[in-house]
């Protein structure tokens, strides 16, 4: 009998048991008691009571949803106030909101280059900039990890336009882009230089401005940046934020942008209220990365693998993913939940758990985490 | 002195200018008194009370955001009760709901083929269907539109596994994809069939059950179906819905999927309200129906190109660009608001206005749109 069209999936299942890479969907309960140290929600907004009340508001006002694509129903006056305020916190000219943060790099990446262009990519980059990169059709060199005169040497040997992309914060070990540098050296190479600062935004610079402000590029004509509304700003979407010549690009040019349908109200409406807390409680950003720097300092401390974290997020190393899997578990049996990454979510194949600082997290909730954390470390040597 | 990175997007926008093909946003306020024949709300349900109040209870009771990716915090509750209600709907094993429809379209497509597979592609399928396509590294192979026997001569030739891939009902001219046949012709030729049901859902089949169901195909463990949220359903987001080895298997491996951030409760909340509303109200797709075929026939009848709508998309063709953007204004300045598709937004090239009925347009409201479209139209020969 031959083969059915599907059938291959079953097979493909049992090699990914077998290699211990399963991976099962988790739903949380609403009053879930578990200390959150997994999730993306840097400044602890997702739940709080502005943000979740606009939302709602949005919701009622303005629709469950946005109804069309941005360039026919799909852009409400929301949309612009939270477009304006995103351009102000960033210094940038203006800004264009995405359903995702996904989608925003998917048309910052393929509509600013294309046949022809050379893309100079890190190789630790997020898979949205990846993919983005495989739509454009541009030329692509994958480039060390954080390495400028890499970058330079990438560039050096082309002839046309060119972009180099890197994340600002990785999203695995949470360490910082050289953002200046590489600045440099695309300027230097007649390059444009695209950031995705997702992990940055409201961690990293000036009243939590990002991470392209606190490298002193805020405004330049050169830089556009990524960013999304659904890690510090508690929310859903992406956006791009730059030259206004290059969102007007994005608005008459970006796939993902002319075919897709509209940040729903309540994404927005979410999002600009973060931003205004953000304004008027400047101290959230220095916390979470005090936070952040607490955790590894003290997981290091007990002799764990811990990264030195550049904005929010510290990764711990782990034997194996079996290993790290159990250890998750673990931590999760203990009431506290923490992120695994496994391969193919981590570039170097090295599984890690992945903890997150947030700005509302007590002294003893920080305490509790790194017992158990520590408490539940697996007794394999961890390599390097 | 040497050009900067971005002084291309300058001329590129010259360029589009000329040609008529410029593009801005015009955000909509609130309380917009113009009757909406644009947007996606096929069965009104956007603003329906339950879908809106049940978008803004999900935001206060389980934040603004998902606060993660679905496989580490982005999963709730909520998200498996509306995969549940999805698949059921859809009489299909199970589904898997992602941030956008457009995300779902980049994962059902890339995860499920890969290189050496071969996908055949109707030429008139939406961007997000392409783009998989593009991610998926397979080899591709463009089949004329809707014709069930080009798809049986493209997958004849090809030693290997292939996936056949098209639109139910196709967003331009609102047409319907010949499933039922196409689907024999996978079935003897061994190939998976792939639909994406945006426009279907909701719309077409028993109560709703959209066009895979409509076809006699739900719960085929070769079909697999994606729809979106944001359209009938009124909210934001897409899903996958088939088999449940595809969905294990999506979750595993496919990148928009493991790395975006999960579905906002507000959006989770509104669809699995309207997924309610519209089991209790089986009438609101047959209204929605009515009002395509009334819209159309009455075009026609005034001597316009209207297209014969499948579901609830009616496109009427305008002689340029140009005129297709005058027409859509004056209409507009006529408190009608319409779609203007042109170039690159119709496969064909040939630019047109795109009216949606919406289930809860009332007599008077299809008497004053019609008046207000016929009244409006170019004194300019229309092609075909």
């Amino acid at each position: 009998m031959p083969e059915a069209p599907f059938d291959w999936l079953d097979r493909h299942a049992e090699q990914r048991r077998r290699a211990g890479l399963s991976r099962t969907l988790r739903p949380r309960p609403a009053d879930d008691p578990v200390l959150d140290l997994a999730g993306n929600d840097y400044l602890g907004l997702t739940h709080h009571p502005r943000v979740t009340r606009a939302a709602a508001d949005a919701a009622l006002r303005w629709g469950a949803g946005s109804t069309g694509s941005r360039l026919v129903t799909g852009t409400t006056a929301l949309h612009g106030e939270l477009e304006a305020e995103l351009a102000a916190l960033c210094g940038a000219e203006a800004a264009l909101v995405f359903a995702s943060g996904y989608a925003a790099n998917l048309a910052a990446v393929s509509a600013l280059t294309g046949p022809g262009t050379l893309i100079a990519s890190d190789a630790a980059n997020h898979a949205s900039l990846i993919d983005g990169c495989r739509l454009s059709r541009a030329e692509k060199a994958v480039v060390p990890h954080a390495d400028p005169e890499a970058f330079a040497k990438a560039l050096a040997g082309h002839d046309g336009r060119a972009v180099a992309v890197t994340d600002s914060v990785f999203s695995v070990d949470g360490d910082a882009a050289p953002l200046a540098a590489l600045a440099v050296v695309c300027r230097e190479a007649g390059a444009g230089l695209l950031v995705d600062d997702a992990h940055g935004l409201g961690v990293l610079g000036e009243g939590g401005a990002g991470a392209v402000s606190a490298a002193g590029l805020a405004g330049s004509p050169d830089v556009v940046t990524t960013v999304t509304l659904s890690k510090s700003l508690g929310s859903q979407g992406g956006a791009v934020v730059g030259p206004a010549r290059v969102i007007r690009h994005l608005v008459e040019n970006a796939r993902t942008f002319i075919f897709d349908t509209g940040l729903a109200p309540a994404a927005v409406g979410g999002a600009l209220e973060a931003l205004r807390v953000i304004r008027e409680e400047p101290g959230r950003p220095v916390r979470t990365r005090e936070v952040a720097r607490e955790l590894s300092e003290r997981l290091a401390s007990a002799g764990l693998l811990a990264s030195t974290p550049d904005a929010a997020v510290v990764s711990v190393r782990a034997p194996s993913p079996e290993a790290a899997l159990r250890w998750a578990e673990r931590c999760r049996e203990q009431g506290v939940a923490v992120g695994c990454f496994r391969p193919p979510s981590v570039p170097d194949g090295i599984s890690r758990l992945r903890l997150t600082a947030r700005a509302d997290l007590t002294a003893a909730q920080v305490d509790a985490a790194v017992g158990v954390v520590v408490g539940t470390a697996p007794r394999e040597p961890i390599g390097d």
